[in-house]
């Protein structure tokens, strides 16, 4: 058991605000050790963590059986001992991460003697919400740890056992530093807690709730917690009439049949009239042959001709579907596509396949979305795939991050200034002027 | 009158978001000249931006008389001649800033053929609420156009003559470019307006209110749309035992009586007991002598023995007073002034007085903060001073964008992606792997 069971939650988050201010100035070196000491732990301790995990798919199985629970559920659900391995992998992963913080973003003389530092430093406190996924935990505790933040975790009532144990695991490894607080990383237990939670904003700086989109919008209906989130991932592959055919017949598979439940999955490939004929046929034979179902517009099942393409309404332009599901329009221009696109896509990531730069150049600067390609799939938006090394989440909101977040989501910034004395009001009166001089 | 008056709210927003689009890809040329056009045209339209605010002070007038309206909102109401060859200066200072979109924030080769460009965009759609200040509507108005954003203002009634005239200005200056959407500003009218601005998360990006903190606490706890603004500035000046007297005096000075209504003006002075009877004597003598009113401590009271000297209560160390009335506490560590601010502070800006390299760098590191200072008024947190030329506001909170806020605040990030038709399909069974070079 944690010792915070006893808590409430505003207490909760008083130690963590606390310990949040200790965090921030730990050196690279003392958070990464503490990372790798608890990498080492989370192996060491693989046996009760499974065990912790198996009792938890016991209680679950009769909720799969009952229909109560999915079996995909199910599945996030359940670790193993590859499961546990990963985990610790992905912890001293974090571990290597650059340092995020004390980065110099700007540095400005505003005057002889008076130089202003814009410097990276930790949010303070950060909360998570998340179902099912046992490796969510040390994912987002190393993630913490490694920016300075101090993080308050409510996983799924379905992984109580196994997180009860992670947690225990990451705080015993953590408390042979004693330069780092034992509230740096906290459990919530109850639903009530979340609610509790969402009043403190004077204690919270971020909320990052995974989990559907409805439950996203409650999220920011019910704080004024800034929250960092993602609603829907309606992503888009654009066949230009200039596409090369078998990079458009690989790109589009790939964004919808690789994983079609992930957020970054296509759900809409658009067409452009001109190759519409050549390539709409191959296009939704390949689709069909993989199971997928094919909803096209009227002048799609025209050129294909195949009774199994189902007459698609406006509404399927407007769906995500996270299913072996496609919809399928024709356009007449680039222009149209990319209206389509900025009219019923979420910002998330669209895709352009064209071997004409121009086209390329204009969908890139027009579409307005986190992610925005040319001649990839769509599957790329994802923390790891860009070199974060660590994903906090995928952000479709624009404000602080945007797409996938890693550490950087977890920073701000605090301005310096070092002077030697200086008025404001010596520069009022005019006698100094400003000098305004960027040195980085 | 505005041509937008007779269309709801809804379909404002919904028109300036058509317009966010075509605003993201002007060029900087292209926003530049419009900027300057605009600036010539309030210079032009002088005469009639007077006589609209001579109106609304002759409206405000009785108000005041009344006592319904403060002298000081009154104040900031009237503009002159000067005022207006301010606002037209101001709209080519932002003129002149560096452009802000387009910027290569990060560069990274995922692999041969595919590279990860993190470019700086344009937010959208943003709303700013303000009140009185004629000035704010052409400052904001430049911002928004300067970042390629749409948006969308709602100034206090006290000043609606002076906003639409100033509103037609502007406009009819924009038309000149065909480029830019009629709809890139628009004004709203009525509270009503701003309550049914706040439902509209899926078309405003970001909501920027401007007056009291109860105000934007208002705002973020009725709107899912992110907010950016500032609850109260409680700031202090920290005297260390090792801080040069007449820096200490100078700074604790401007730093309470230089502007006492601003949000960067200090409430509080914390003097390191060492030095405490050789200061306070005569910085109380200063204060008072400023006409400030001094609520101090026990022992503050008992070094100075001054009746006039105030008993200072709890409460003294949370309120912001923005008037001259100061408090004063004798701390004895570094340590207990830094608990002390970040206990009481509001996170805005704090400033230590010191000789003491060591004692200056423990206080940047742990004062939790948007700006921490060493030998320097906390009154030069402001976006003109710190060089941003122009402010959007200044934030408290840590999300997105933190201190005084300028053209960046109005800008995120998109990933544009550049491959030659790659999948993930390929990565994930390990036939490619990425490389994740950083180009930039």
């Amino acid at each position: 058991m944690t010792t915070n069971a006893s808590f409430t939650v505003q207490e909760q988050a008083r130690r963590a605000r606390q310990a949040a201010l200790r965090l921030a100035t730990l050196t690279d070196a003392q958070r990464r050790r503490a990372l790798l000491t608890a990498a080492d732990a989370i192996e060491l301790r693989a046996a009760d963590i499974l065990a912790a995990n198996a009792l938890d798919c016991q209680a679950a199985h009769p909720e799969v059986e009952a229909g109560r629970m999915s079996r995909a559920l199910f599945k996030r659900l359940q670790t193993s001992e590859r499961g546990v391995a990963e985990m610790a992998a992905h912890v001293r992963g974090v571990a290597a991460l650059p340092d995020p913080l004390n980065r110099e973003l700007a540095v400005t003389a505003l005057d002889d003697d008076l130089t202003l530092y814009k410097i990276s430093c930790p949010l303070g406190v950060f909360a998570v919400i998340f179902e099912a996924r046992p490796e969510v935990l040390p994912q987002i505790a190393s993630l913490a740890l490694r920016s300075g933040n101090a993080v308050l975790l409510k996983g799924g009532s379905e992984a109580e056992h196994t997180n009860t144990v992670l947690d225990s695991v990451w705080r015993e490894a953590i408390s042979a530093f004693p330069e780092i607080p034992a509230d740096a990383v906290s459990l919530l237990h109850t639903r009530e807690d979340v609610n509790e939670l969402l009043k403190l904003d004077d204690l919270i700086d971020l909320v990052v709730p995974r989990g559907s989109q409805s439950f996203v919008r409650y999220i920011m209906a019910h704080s004024r917690i800034p929250v960092l989130g993602h609603g829907e991932g309606i992503c888009h592959v654009y066949i230009d009439r200039a596409a090369d055919p078998q990079k458009a017949i690989d790109i589009a598979l790939d964004s919808k049949v690789q994983y079609p439940a992930a957020c970054n999955a296509a759900e809409t490939v658009l067409v452009h009239a001109d190759c519409a004929a050549a390539l709409l046929p191959e296009l939704a034979a390949k689709f069909l042959a993989a199971g997928v179902e094919v909803r096209a517009c009227q002048r799609t099942r025209q050129l294909v001709g195949d009774p199994r393409l189902i007459a698609a309404t406006e509404e399927d332009w407007a769906t995500e579907y996270s299913d072996l599901i496609i919809a399928i329009k024709v356009v007449d221009s680039l222009d149209a596509a990319i209206e389509h696109i900025n009219r019923w896509g979420s910002r998330h990531t669209d895709t352009i396949v064209t071997e004409d730069a121009t086209a390329a150049a204009e969908f890139m600067a027009r579409v307005d979305a986190a992610g925005v390609y040319h001649n990839a799939s769509t599957r790329f938006s994802d923390g790891f795939r860009y070199g974060l090394g660590a994903e906090l989440g995928i952000a479709t909101g624009k404000t602080h991050a945007r797409g996938p977040v890693g550490l950087e989501g977890l920073t701000t910034y605090k301005y310096l200034l070092k002077g030697n004395g200086q008025t404001v009001a010596s520069y009022s009166s005019g006698e100094r002027k400003f000098k305004h001089r960027p040195l980085k």
